[in-house]
């Protein structure tokens, strides 16, 4: 059964349609430019709406980028909650609260990480979310030197480690409980973190 | 210019036909069955040859494993260097050895992991290489609790890296000098060692 729209009110598709045009568009941009070169306004241009429609359905750019991979966890809001109680004790609640988001979901996570490496593509969605939200988050929290190297050995650690439990499936890793993960792994990702 | 053979003497080529086809015998077999259900007797059979002929080719299982790979670096002799040394130090020499002889090679070692992760093959060659020559070594290695989930991480610390530096290429760790790399991260992949 169709209803038929009264003439004057915006079709009810209209919101859904602006939102997927800016999705379209941002897509685009963050392909061709990667998240540095690329700008809301730009965006908007091309999507044919008003910034300040972006803002009020993503939030800022990494909210953006994060919409375009249409995610079942969102990584902004999980690592918020790990970086705010600083760096004491950050490993154990990073590896946690990775674990208890993915582990429902690995196979989305296999996947992301087939299509991100199989592309080549050094601006692929899943590269510009571990350098520009993972990395920049890391980096806001780690004290000392070196603190760039660290923060890509920290991401190496942790995305080597769901690589292994979710897309390689290496024994027993696929399968220990998180509690046990964590336990092993935590302390030597710490000893990064305080380095 | 062709020169004509002398009737009853081999041709020249038979010792690298049979080589060759050991190998092909052995790609055909790790891929169907697995490392651990493959027998050296089963390929012997199946290229034609006396069982001999592949250790004397190859040596062990391993070697062969290694040898249908046609890697530019053997990981059985740089893990049985790093190894026999024992436990103590031994993330630094794990991580140098690994970075000074993958470095130079690194497009070889992008191609392979993302052939490995792209076929979605549980029994791909890289794989197996993992788990019964990287894992099977650090076992040997290994003391106290949780052994083998030990192994599988410090593994996945080192895949994860290699993967960071070599296949993403993530700034900074894709340039840092090997000294650098080893200095921050050994320490971490220790307390696994350790623990």
């Amino acid at each position: 059964m169709t209803v038929k729209r009264t003439r004057g009110r915006p079709p009810a598709g209209d919101a859904a349609d602006r939102r997927a045009a800016i999705l379209d568009a941002a897509r685009a941009q963050f392909a061709a430019q990667g998240f540095g070169g690329t700008s809301m306004r730009a965006i908007a241009r091309e999507a044919g709406v008003d910034v300040s429609l972006i803002s009020h359905y993503f939030g800022d750019k990494s909210g953006l980028l994060v919409a375009t991979m249409e995610l079942p966890v969102n990584p902004i809001e999980k690592i918020a909650l790990v970086i705010k109680d600083g760096p004491d004790g950050m490993a154990e609640r990073l590896l946690r609260t990775f674990l208890g988001a993915w582990d429902p979901h690995r196979d989305v996570f296999s996947s992301m990480i087939r299509t991100t490496l199989g592309s080549g593509d050094s601006q692929a969605p899943m590269l510009q979310i571990a350098r520009n939200i993972l990395i920049a988050a890391l980096l806001e929290v780690l004290d000392g030197d070196d603190r760039e190297l660290r923060a890509s050995l920290i991401a190496s650690q942790l995305i080597g480690m769901a690589t292994m439990r979710y897309v390689v499936r290496l024994s027993p890793l696929a399968d220990a409980p998180i509690d046990e993960v964590v336990r092993l792994y935590a302390p030597g990702m710490q000893v990064l973190i305080d380095s």
